[in-house]
Order: C-alpha cells, then sequence, then structure tokens
C-alpha cells in the first residue's frame, strides 16, 4: 500500500518513520521542511506539495494540528480532490465533530473514504509504535486500512460507523485529562495549606489509587513544579477543552466540570501560562488560595 | 504488644483478624455483636465495653465511621480516660482535621498518645493486610505502632507530627477518587449523546490513560450500571466531599471541582439514589443532559 | 436625515415606526414582507434590496438577530458596499465584539463609517422611543447620529470609540440578566424546598431589595410559570451567554457564573425548553432538586 | 408591652431607639456596654444580665450576630428558661433552619414562644424603623406581636408557621444579594478588559435594568473601588452563603451559583479581604483575569 504522510510534528514524525520500518511506502510532505529531510534520510519520498502527495496515494495520513490547519492544508489546496478513486484518508489527529461530519461528506462526494483514527499517546510512545488508535468509519474501510494502524499503535479501538465518533471519544479522553491535572491541582493546594508538599501527597496518591500513566505523568510535573518544555501547551489544552464544550453544546449535554476547567485555563492564561504544560493548572489552584504568600 | 480494636464494620472487622493472624493479642469491642462473636472465634478476647477494652490496651486502633461516633463511643464514654500513661490510639478511620487536632490535645493532656492513620483500600484489601496507610503524629510515637501498622498495610505514609495532616491527605485521596467519578460520568454522558456507550468508551480510558484502580472499579459500575451493593453509598460520599469542603474553609482554599461535586451529590441524593454507590453520579450526569429520552 | 432601516422584527419594526413619528424620512427592507407593509402604511417607503436600500442612504441602521444574518444580510449581498460615500451604518442589534470590530474595519475601507448602538429595552420600550441604547464609534459619527438615536432612546450611553465597546456592554448586561434569573431560580427552588411557594419568595425580594425592572419582569413569569409566549427564548438566551463566553475567552477573564448559566442553559433545553423564555431557567433549578417529586 | 432587647449591635441599636421613640417600654440588656448606656440615655432601662431582662419580658426581641452567640447569650445562659409564661421570643436576626427549629421546640417546653422576624435593611434602615420584616411562627402569636413589628418595619411579610421558614427566606434573599455582587464583578471584570472602567458599566446597569437598591448600593462601592468601612464584611457574607450552603444541603436542593460564590469568598480571605465589604468580590473577579497587570 502507498501510503501519504502529511504534518510532521512531534507525533507525525515518529508515526512515518514507524510506517517505514514497519515496510511502508511511504511519501511525505510538511508545511515546514526539516522533517522532511529526516524521514527522506530514513526511506521516505518527499512530494512537492500536499495535492502532489495526495495524487499518488492509496492511503493519505493526516496529523494536523487544528480544525483551521486542515482546512487549509488538504481542503483549501484542494489536494484531497487529487486523491485517487477509492483511496482512504485517515484523519489520526484530534478535530472537531463537525470537520469530521463535513469531511466525511466531502469524500463521499469525491469517490474517496474517510477514517477518524486519534490516538491516544505521547510523541515517545508514537515513535515506538504503540500508541492506541480510536477508529471510526465504514466497517470495510476500517479493515483495509487495519494494517497500516497496526503498525502505529497497540491496539484499534473501533467505535462504529459516524466519522465524529472517534473524535469525539479523544475529546472526552482529553477532558478527562485535563480534569485529573485540575483535581490534583485542588488537591495538592489543600494538602499544601496543611503543611504537607505536592511532592509527598502526590506521591502517595499515584502510587495507589492514582497509579495511571496519566496522574503519573503529569503529576510528576506537578510534583517538581516543572511545567517546561510543555507537552501540551496550556493553549493546546485550552483548545481542546473548547472541543469538548463545543460538543457538549451540539448534543446539550452539561458537563459542568468543563466549565471550571475553562475558567482555570483563563485564569493560568491571563497569568502569562500559556506557553506552559497544562499541568500548571496546580499553579492556579494554589494562586487561588493565595499559597506562595502564606 | 496487647492491642484493643474499637469499630468492626466492614473495613475494621478484616483489620482485626489479620492483627490476630500476625500474632497480635487483640481485644475487641463493637456496638452491635455480631463481629464481635466472629473475632472471637478466631481468637480475639471479647471486651465487656468500649471504656473497659481501653483499659487494657497498649495500642487502641478504632476504625468508626464517623466523628460522631468517635465521639460517642470514645470521648463521652470516658474510654479514652480509661487509656494506661503512654499507651498509643490510633484511629484510621476518615475524620474531620478538627476532631484530629481535639483529639490530640485530648490525649496530651491524659498522658496518652494519638496517631492518625487512616488508609487507602477496600474491604478485601483490608482483609488481605494490603492496606496504604497514612501516617501522623509524634515521630517516636510512630515507630513505636509501626509493627501493628505492617500487620495492616503493605506500606506506611508518614506525613509529619501534626495529627490532622493524615487527615487531610485521606480527605483529599478522597476528594479526588470522586473527581474521577464525576469525570468519567460527565465524559460517558457526552460520548452516550454521540451513540458510543459507555461500555465502550470507559474500557478504552480505562485501559489506557486511566488504567488505576480507582478509574477501573467505578468504571466496572459505570459500565455495568450496576451500583447496588453500595462499597461507597452516595450518602457516605457526600460526608467525604463535605469534610474536603470543611478543610478548604478552614484553610480558606478555593476548590471549584468540589463544589460541582457537592451539587451532583445533592442532585442524586434528591433524587433517590443515597443508598446506591457514588459511582451513580454517572446517572446524573446522563440526568442533566436528558440522555434517558433520547 | 435619509435613514435605511433593515430588520424589522419585534424590536425593529417599533424603531422604525418611531423614527417615522420623529419625521424622519425612512426606507424599510426585511427578508419577510409583512413588516414591511406595516410600516409603508405608517408612511415608510420600501426598498426593493439591502443593497438598493443601502445605496440611497445617510444613515443606515440594521437590527438583525445575530452574527449570521448581519453576514448574509449585510455584507455576502455586498450591500454596506452600496452605501454612499461618509454615510453611517449603525448596528443596534446585539453581536459579537469580533463582528463589530470587522464591520469597524471594512467601513473604514470602503469610507464610510461604523456606529454599534445595542439597545436595553423590550418591544413595547423600543415602540415608545425610550430604549437605554448604548453607543460606541469615532465621536465625530457619534455626534452626527444622534438626532437619529434621539429619536430611539430616552437616553444615550457612550462608551468610547471602539465598535465593539458598545457590543461588550450590552453582552454583560444580558449576562446579569442571565444571572438574575439563575439567583431567582435557585433561590426560590430552596425556598419552595421549606414549602414557601415561588410566588410568596419572589413577590418579597422583588418589592424590597430587588426591585428592578429586571427581576420584576423575570420574577413575575416564575411566580406564575407562565413561560410562554417567551420574551427571550432560552435558544437566544443561550447565544447571548455564549457571546459572554466568547468575550471572556478572547480576552481571558474568567466568569464562572456564566459557566453555570451554560450548563442550565443546556440542561433546560436538553429538556424541550428551547422555546420557552429563559426564566424557565427556574424550572431547571427545581429539577435540580426534584421538587415536584417531593 | 414591656419589651426587652438583646443584641445592640449596629442594627439593633437603632431598633430599640425606634421602640421606643414608638411609646414601649424597653429593658436592654447587651454584652458590650456602650450601647445600653446611649440607649438609657433615650429612656431604656438597662438589665443585669439577659437572664434578669428576660424574666421582667412580654416580649423578648434578639438581634445577635450569629448560631453561636444566640447559644451563649440567651440557651446557655438559661435566659430563656426565665421567661414568663405565654411570653414571646422574637428572634430577628439571620439564623440556621436547624437553630430555629431548635428554639421554637425549646420554648414549646418552656411554655413560651417563639418568632423568628428577620429583616431586610442596613442601619440606617433600621433606625428609621423602615425594615422589611419577614415573620414565621403561630398565627395567633404574630398577632400579638405586630405592634411591636411595626414600630420597627414599614411592612410585614408572613410566611407561615414553621419558625425556620422566615429565617430560609432570610438566607435566600442575602444569597441573593451575593450573587448580584458576584454579577457585577463578572461582569465589570469583562468590560474592564475592553476598555471601559467600572464605573461606567456599572452607571449603565444599575440605572437601567438593574435600578434597585441591591445594586445600586453595592455597585457604588465597586464603582468607588471603595470596600472600608464594611456594611457586610466578606467573613460576614460568607457565613450567610454558609448558611444557604447548609440549608441546601438539609434539604438537598443544589446550588450551583452557591458553589461559585463559596469559592470566590474563600479567595477573597485568602488574600486579605476578611474586613473589606463583599463588594470586593469584584476585586477577585478581577484578580481571576490579572487586569491589573495589564
Amino acid at each position: 500500500m502507498k501510503v501519504g504522510f502529511v504534518g510532521l510534528g512531534a507525533m507525525g514524525q515518529g508515526m512515518a518513520a514507524q510506517l517505514l520500518k514497519a515496510g511502508h511506502t511511504v511519501t511525505v510532505w510538511n508545511r515546514s521542511p526539516a522533517p522532511v529531510e529526516t524521514l527522506v534520510a530514513e526511506g521516505a519520498t518527499a512530494a512537492k506539495s500536499a495535492r502532489a502527495l495526495a495524487a499518488k496515494c492509496d492511503v493519505l495520513i493526516s496529523m494536523l494540528p487544528d480544525d483551521h490547519s486542515v482546512h487549509e492544508v488538504l481542503v483549501a489546496s484542494k489536494a484531497l480532490e487529487a486523491l485517487p478513486k477509492d483511496s482512504v484518508h485517515i484523519n489520526m489527529a484530534t478535530v472537531s465533530p463537525g470537520l469530521a461530519r463535513a469531511l466525511g461528506a466531502l469524500h463521499d462526494g469525491l469517490g474517496s473514504h474517510y477514517v477518524s483514527a486519534p490516538v491516544l499517546g505521547r510523541p515517545d510512545v508514537a515513535a515506538a509504535g504503540k500508541l492506541n488508535i480510536i477508529v471510526s468509519g465504514a466497517p470495510a474501510v476500517q479493515e483495509r486500512v487495519t494494517p497500516v494502524l497496526e503498525a502505529l499503535g497497540q491496539r484499534l479501538w473501533p467505535v462504529g460507523d459516524a466519522p465524529e465518533r472517534a473524535c469525539v471519544v479523544k475529546i472526552a479522553a482529553n477532558f478527562m485529562l485535563a480534569t485529573a491535572i485540575e483535581s490534583m491541582g485542588e488537591a495538592s493546594a489543600l494538602t499544601r495549606a496543611y503543611g504537607i508538599d505536592a511532592d509527598t501527597f502526590l506521591e502517595i496518591v499515584t502510587s495507589t489509587l492514582f497509579a495511571a500513566p496519566a496522574y503519573q505523568g503529569y503529576g510528576k510535573m506537578i510534583r517538581e513544579a516543572r511545567y517546561t518544555p510543555a507537552g501540551m501547551k496550556m493553549a493546546w489544552g485550552f483548545k481542546d477543552v473548547s472541543l469538548a464544550l463545543a460538543a457538549s453544546q451540539e448534543r446539550q449535554v452539561p458537563l459542568p466540570f468543563a466549565g471550571v476547567l475553562r475558567d482555570s485555563l483563563l485564569d493560568a492564561m491571563a497569568h502569562g501560562d500559556a506557553d506552559k504544560d497544562w499541568a500548571a493548572l496546580a499553579e492556579t489552584a494554589a494562586r487561588r488560595g493565595n499559597l506562595d504568600a502564606r
């Protein structure tokens, strides 16, 4: 299968490399050229444009950061229109349910296919091919691209036909990550006000009840009060919580925790933390209680 | 060491049995007699009253359900006044920081010692001696009771001198449990509104990012929509969140998530769910979005 | 001055009539024809299109329901491009700060002027020319259109140059209306749970501390539990709170009450109340406490 | 009728003076002596103790600041036991529903009567005899004390028999005051972020939609950023919101706005504002958005 890959950021670069290791023929394109060179050195072919790349794919994988860039790179550029009939576009980034639906309809009209396949896992996991991949799309199409996805993930999690379904699962999972951070932040602020430092408190809970990757990863940052370099910048976290709020609005499902998160994230950004990791929500929780001045 | 044990509920009974297995001499007392008989059959001695029991202890362990029962069974009854000089009272239940401070002061006046040692773990973990035990109290006294606590727990987590410290850690950990449930409830309501059932969604997140005991235990209840028999009744959960709110008030630390939890728990109880497991907060989240009527 | 008026809904119709009474020459256009006929009978001239209308105006007033309709009726139609040089467009509806900025820039490029002038007041107030009008725009331009605005309002409230300023004041005022409703709803639910009906409670507070139009108007609906016909539909109220949330995001100002309102409004709409007056938030507050079942 | 008055703070002093002006025979007692001297100069008789005062009353009015002081001054002192048979105790302060019920039962046992009559109005209104008085208690007893209450208030608002009812109305009204302040604070923070100062914004809304005493009084403080001397200290405001939360818990009625208020008040107090007027919640709203640093 000829695989095209567009969007070679921290995640995408490792994923494309992993496809090469698995023996796939991979063509790549990226808005900035550096990662293209790296991948060419590893065996990939460089395309001159997203549109040129699309024209030669059986499978086009995109890993672009947000709705806007998907629109710009693949839709407005008419790249998708260049795809061969019956080819498949797999969008592995986190986008809105609305965009997923729109892309599904667009491909229907073009005679190509759309699969949503957002992933759980950070860049190191991506580079190791150990992602968890949530997949929605027509079952027969999902089946066709399974060999490609299996090169990237330790497990595929199919969640049905409708293209927005996998998006919503990803959005809901990221919302849960944000709640885990806020929860650690608030709980650490409370215990700190009683003289117990965050390092002690979070070691206890993340070694026991909350011995899970999400808590241990972000918990480590909070324990060390080290929020740069950011794995997930506050501003991106805000974008993800906004996606949850938009989905909750679309289907009229109140999400009280998301409202709290929205305000904590705005508070953090208003205090200059937009580029810190969103684990720095713990600092916002401490500031509410004026803990640094005690 | 002669150990007295008061409060033989689901947790206490397994803990007292574990002390017997570890070779300690254990005298027990309980407000209702059935568990006393069970433990006597396993080698314990029955005391006629809490006060009679206290009079013969090197170490008195109490595992009573709330502040009120501690006051009634141990303080108003003058049981603590019967303790030998230099003996130690270990309170292993979840009580308020205020009560911990008051008990610490009371023991100081009586010439006995007070150690806070609340636990993380459910009854089956208690019966296996595998609890995680958070401990605060004078270091020398902590050291003296370590052999007793080691019979009950897989690990001790010392958090300092002040008696309320261990309480606050436990209260904060339970607050985090409540946030984990609410988070799963809200996220499941959102994904369900897009056609993905809770079983599918929660299998994904609790197998990956949230592969931790707290999420897997409560997640299982939500996936199966089975909230009885309750491990932690909604009404007890409300009591625990109220302890977090009281602590946050005492030290003036805002806890926005706790305010949301308070309302969700009240909503649940107003709808007849006081005796369900607090994992049924997921039903409250679904009700807010009227999902059953869709 | 030749005045054009676009957007003859419940508000706009009374405002245009008021301009005629004040002796202005008024040309009107509307997407649905009925209100045009009424106004022609009162002395207005009908234009064939928004663009035709714009071509003949010294002052163009628009009272269109939301950002989308402004874009469609005035921008996409190229109506604004037809405005004579140095003419003034007064937007008296509630739109987003972003749209106000965009329209300001658009008019700068076209050689025409833009004034934001959203209003406080319901249709009967509009028809009586007693609106309160919040105005932002270049001072000299504000001055030029003062005679027109004075025909519509009992008082003008200038808030500076930037076109989005008046929008934000209006959005913030509507946010305050929503909080007043939610506050009455929650307080009435609480007192009702103690046996005091909403009619008794709200009579007391709206006759004393809260003897203000906002409280008395919405309080009457809650006291009578009569939410149709809607003055402000729940769905429009949601749109207005969403504008507050968007503004709060744009400038990174947390608004915790807006988050609560968002969820209460979603809850209401999920329960079928989208077309009721947003005073029906009181029913949502009662439902949270299951009061109807007590 | 012989009237005894206990609790001569800022409110009580003016109320007792008003009773004297109305021609009642008034005996007074207070924990600190200064206001007693003032009232004796105006014609009151001083009692040596609350108990001595109670022994000579047809009607005992208390205006003590909280549950604790009522308990100490009237219950623990056995003052209430000294009341003549069939006399009436009117509690005009804001206390918890639980205390109102307990006092009702206590008086039933003693052969005296209990009326709850909390008031709406600040000290100047009290001194002018223009309070609004919410009354609950047995109808025949309410009738007997009407002449006394009419000397103090411009209007009586009866809300039924149960002693806690009037308390809950007062608590709910104070909760609404707090929401009005928070609403002005959040809305002012938002508009300020767009360059409109609080003075301008609040003049508009408190002259129009929100032209009510509550908004104008607190609005003035926020417009002038002058929070001392406090009419209602932040710490007392917290006590009142806590009463609302306790009532909401007792009857299982979620109050999401009260949760937000609780956190804003804690944030304010953690930042040193406990003695400022609670209108200073506006500063907390601004701090969340870091407005002073912009």
